[in-house]
């Protein structure tokens, strides 16, 4: 079975160059100007289209098994399809169980397996509880059934997935490092953020920005300055997850000058959307932890991103139920769920206001959207690049098409989005999965099948500065 | 009533000079070396000995009202005078009531008053109990009554002073930074503090060093590097007292090289003795907290004294009684309370192991030992110089005895401590506090009078790098 | 007419895939691993051997016209095609006349035009003597016949091409900073070097690592730190050519750090050879200008070109005559020609010691061979590249092919190196220009036409940090 | 013979208190507040004003013997008497001969010795034609006689001072290390400053500022950066004097953190001039080298002379004649004189503008103006300190003086200064050279004789960071 996918503009360093790809058994086989000859089973004509490696979102909370009510892992899937993805990296907390072990690994998996539209890796996870319980060890089983990385909370989320003390976090860090994999955290300082939630509650603070107010930088950079401290003590890969603040890039970029072994992930909310003006018009909608920043943040990030402090785009993806969990009855910024949706949203957001407006440089968007998050999580040269031999994943972008962001047109079960009436230009059109279409914006939208994703594991140990490497233990 | 103290050596810079000193109701009035046509009311004659500036000890716990079956405040001020101190600063925390209100200050200093043989000031104090209870205001009432600083501490303490939890810890720097004054932090990361302990102690491990390794180095590296952050947030000025490691003092070199209000207080344990060697052979008479570290962090501190990263020097002498809190029926490293006693070893130490063996210049050694916290605690030029006018404070050095610790034969109830062996070559032989001679080593020891120590008050806001500026409010 | 090369192992990042090479008029057309059905009109099985972008010597000087008794550039272009080389961009100094005008530029590529074997472009230059002489804009002519960038130096070379003091190099960097190219600078403080060559004459010096001590790693530090200074007063684009020290390695990673718009070149000889050593077994025969150095500059050399702050590699190919000029009847260290050659022995050298051996990943050697230099000097995407529409230039390589370096074999006139006798193990044994074979090792050494290689002029005034951007004035 | 000075304000720290000073054989002997039973065969009651420690010159040109058409020592030396200045350091290169050996200074002392008014001491120096001669060590016979530091010029200065090149500076930097004593360098590139003359010249330019357009701020800058190198290669101890540019105070302090052994020297016209407004004022009146600057320039040296950067201030006096070398037929801004005079204002600028304005502490205006330049010219403590045994040598001030600078009153036979018509607040009224007043602005003016200056050497390798040190060969 093989494919020959015509017309498209494929990234060579910054340009766009025409070219046919050729698929076969859902491996790319050739990049050519020359297809003439070539006998296809199937043609698809992209008519000058830009065709990037398909992208991924390394940050995904697809609720299943266990919190159904708000995304099932069909629904998120079918989102991230519509969004441009052809493969995501799914966080180990919200589901029941949580994913701290091999056999938990497992009870996930399995309910997940018939349901997904495009491929999908795991995050492994890490606890208190499982620090104070002496099961440190079971990183182990979790790397062998592949995991990507590990996820660490030092706030409270879910409440299966206990956070961590500073000292539980220097113990996990420790037994991390010996496996070589990145362990990602969500970094704000518990006390901080707790102290100042109750005190501005207290205070009788209702406003939307309040919760922005209470969750304040000040968390976010003492957090990673610690985390970057006990990384040097540990030799842990330390990856900061959905970092917010320009203090955080500030630390980052000094780290990594003087070798600290620490990535950073932009979420498109940091990068566009800011407390003051967006929490004010979507409430609790847009409420999320960390939450929204200020615009000199969005700059220092666009920066951040273009010039390597931050390594890649992850979405943080977390539908909540609207009825029960943001608006209604008894909900306010205090106890309302702290997420929002993403998949459908990120590459839309990378394309209109990174590549179309010249923050992103093409290479570089390709970098960050999909190629350095395959590298990080192992998963390259399989994902992330369209090299021979690579997995036929494509996002096929149509740079010039405009539209405005409509929270009641996405596949997600989620009908809300801070994104929701932003004007954007260029939009991923078409996601193709391993040589197969799953998502045709112009024909039919979703046209993959339930079951079609593969479970992913990683590959290797690659680090962004040191690509090569095969996982061996 | 006038002095004439005559054949000194004085320090003008890094030289001794040979000058007879005038003093007139307890101040300096002159400096000369033409002294020959004064006459004055009583002649002290020292014989060449090298005369600085009334050594000064910032940091003491004398654990009076309260605690006096450790050390009164009679005891320790004879200790103190002994040691060849004509000043300290006593902290807010080891007596009952602890200070961190007017009254309480009140409260401590009315039963002291007639003890003292040398003058004294306090600390103030602030810690999670007050922030949670709405007393932050309370810093006012201290600060009238002429506080010099303010005491935090990150990692609990005895009952009656409530460590602070991160967020209760900034709320108390926005507060002092209104004050002007500095506030100082025991700092060390409570979480990993204790985390360390309960993993060692459950590990079996009862040997001395076990104290050293689970109050590990990272535990203050962590603690400086929040506590430079919340400066930076708060503008407050902030102190690190008894910094025992060399990452404390890289922190704070380059804080003050970004301009962070940063000082450090060195210790004489932290300069010369180390976990392995002194914990091993004192056991928990050498527990303290933060612990002795190693020879590295020795030197480090001595060149960071040396040249300016670390500003002074105090003992944070905390006696308790060998007894029943020391060495004895059920007391291990884990549950003996840690503190040494130190006011009559300091100068003793810095004279030896500092200006004798050169890593101090005699200019370097008057501002570590007396000048530099005079001007941090807002003393100066009361006290730590020898200017017209100040305080005829005075501390006689002979830097030729050489001599043994023994601590069988100190004025501390604590008749223990870590330096006992070591052979020292120079001594403190006279302490001389507003012109009267307190405590004389060749002729009656103890000479002064209980209650003639006097209380001072803090004089104004002055600054290391800023010296002006008298206490307005 | 379109060629198939087969089973190549090309660079995918770090990694090397098999795959094909569709060819078409000279252009790279496709790269699959499914061209069995593809028709072509001559196929080149390379059967598993290592395929590199052809690889780009940036700095020759092949002497014509004008020397031509050192090299023609027929010679000089045939030793580069046998050392794998597929371009190279000559420097203007070595020829009469030399290029410092656009009829200085025809007056040299005329005879040339028939003589080259692979393809060429030319560096344009500007001298003393032109800023003298008010011939500033004389740069811009040459900008029009597609110079790749400016040579300028700061000692003497040849009299038809003289140094500059300080201020009129910076008045050629005001000037050339106009252009948007980069300016290249042999980087050495003329004083000190001629300086320091008469004392060590005088004092009877005859040794050959005397001419390394005449002209101090210090002579080139503090060129090239006034060079950094200059560009940051004029914004020009600047270049160490040919750097040598490990100083220069230093200044370059800081000043690229600050945002200074410097660039820096490796040679094969400062990364492998040392002055104590082959100086003194090569005696005048190893003398170059800068002189080599030592073996530590070697290791902070081979790290700075892995680390990114050198940026390409060339040869300073300067090929004299053995008899009359390097060697013979009154020459001696002083006054013989500094120069060697070495087209032939890049790649080799690149290939045994950097990618063999470890010290460079195999995207970083494709980089520093190839890409970067074709980017740098605007050749880029036409050169330095595999896309697709890239010309279809290849260098073959055998990574397993052990050998000896031997100076009587080479193609080029000047039959010396100081590589002679070394042990390499990897080589370079087919050179494809535009897809033609113009080099097979095993099968006839030079098979290309004289005449062949085209002349190739800027593209754009593209950087490493800013691929894109089209040529317009 | 002794003295008492009643009612002096005399610093303490940064403090003025009231002391009465005793001085025995002009030797300061006491400082009291007692001194009433003090009997003195003189008594001179200063009524309050500010006392300092007397005031240093330490960048003198008085032209004697050689050029008294300009000035003569007698009246440099009366100049400098009148501005509070009771010692200076002449510089060795204007007069006949200059001083560059042993003989030399001594045929420069010798009829110099009757003329002086106040203390001095000599520069020793050494040029690019001693290097060329082979006089290196000159040096020595220099140190002998007591020199206090070596000069050195990159530009042209007088004809018998030969400037160096770069090379013939670092043989003479290895030649001063090995002394331990400073070297100040008069730091411009000039290969800069000539090309630029001569392009401007060109063009036609007459106006005044054109001078400092030609001798721009980046040949500062650069000749700095290259005596830094030099100093690091050779460890010589470097000095830049009459420092000018923001760019060079950057320079210095960066160097100094990385602990290279460098000081600076600020000049009253540097920090209160600019080129803009006062050499369009003045025109050649104000025409210096290196020149006015701008007042982003004045800025930073008031910051980097109260940081520490720069060390001291010095006045570079450089009288000329007006007629036949400042303005007059054939005389323009190219070919007229470089230099101004300096000694009387320099004390009465700082005093105004630094430390009435709040620019300097007391503190840091007695070591820029007195304490520093002492040590770092080893006459500290005999100069430069108020301790006892120092030189009674005092500056005594009355802060609250306000007068207008006119040049024709002044001392100097150079009746000029580009600070002319400038209002200040504060000025020196009384100079007292080892207990012996030479100069009462309000009873008599200049009252000492010439002859009773005396001439001082070098006492210690003594450097600001480590004042101990006797001078020991
Ligand atoms: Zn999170
Ligand atoms: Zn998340
Ligand atoms: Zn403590
Ligand atoms: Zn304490
Ligand atoms: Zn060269
Ligand atoms: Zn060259
Ligand atoms: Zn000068
Ligand atoms: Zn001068």
């Amino acid at each position: 079975m093989n494919l020959l996918l015509k017309n498209a503009n494929i990234p060579q360093g910054d340009r766009q160059v025409k070219a046919d790809i050729l698929v076969r058994d859902g491996k790319i086989t050739g990049v050519t100007s020359d297809a003439d000859g070539f006998a296809a089973d199937r043609v698809i004509d992209v008519d000058g289209k830009l065709v990037v490696p398909g992208c991924i979102d390394p940050h995904t909370h697809f609720m299943d098994p266990g919190f159904t009510h708000r995304e099932t892992f069909t629904t998120g899937s079918r989102s991230a399809a519509a969004g441009g993805l052809t493969c995501h990296v799914d966080m180990p907390c919200c589901s029941k169980p949580s994913v701290r072990s091999k056999g938990e690994l497992h009870q996930k998996l399995n309910p997940l397996k018939d349901q997904a539209y495009i491929d999908f890796a795991f995050w492994g996870g890490m606890t208190g509880e499982d620090v104070r319980e002496g099961k440190l060890d079971n990183v182990w089983g979790q790397v062998e059934e592949g995991v990507t990385a590990f996820k660490v909370y030092m706030t409270p989320s879910v409440p299966t997935f206990p956070k961590v003390t500073d000292a539980e976090m220097l113990e996990i860090f420790y037994k991390i490092a010996e496996t070589g994999l990145p362990v990602g955290i969500h970094a704000e300082n518990f006390d901080i953020c707790s102290f100042y939630t109750e005190k501005l509650k207290n205070m009788g603070r209702t406003d939307a920005p309040a919760w922005a107010e209470a969750r304040m930088a000040l968390a976010e950079k003492t957090a990673i300055q610690l985390i970057i401290a006990f990384s040097e003590e540990t030799g842990a890969r330390v990856h900061i997850v959905h970092m917010s603040t320009k203090e955080g890039a500030e630390l980052v970029r000094d780290a990594k000058r003087r070798g600290v072994k620490i990535t950073a992930e932009a979420c498109p909310h940091y990068l566009t959307l800011n407390a003051e003006e967006h929490m004010t018009r979507f409430g609790t909608l847009a409420k999320i932890a960390p939450p929204l920043r200020g615009t000199e943040d969005n700059e220092v990030h666009w920066q951040a991103l273009a010039d390597g402090t931050i390594d890649f785009v992850g979405t943080d993806h977390a539908p909540y139920e609207i009825a029960t969990e943001k608006v209604g009855e008894g909900l306010d910024i205090w106890n309302s769920f702290p997420g929002i949706p993403g998949v459908e949203t990120m590459v839309p957001v990378m394309v209109s206001e990174g590549l179309n407006k010249g923050r992103l440089s093409l290479s570089r968007f390709v970098e960050v959207t999909s190629r350095n998050a395959a590298i990080h999580f192992g998963l390259y040269p399989k994902k992330g690049s369209m090299e021979l031999g690579s997995d036929a994943d494509f996002t096929v972008i149509d740079l010039e098409r405009e539209y405005v962001v409509d929270q009641e047109k996405v596949q997600s079960m989620a009908k809300y989005t801070p994104f929701h009436g932003m004007k954007l230009k260029g939009k991923p059109v078409m996601t193709i999965v391993r040589g197969e279409v799953v998502y045709d914006e112009d024909n039919g939208g979703i046209v993959g099948c339930s079951g079609y994703g593969q479970f992913v594991t990683r590959q290797s140990n690659a680090q962004l500065n040191r690509v090569e490497g095969e996982l061996v233990y």
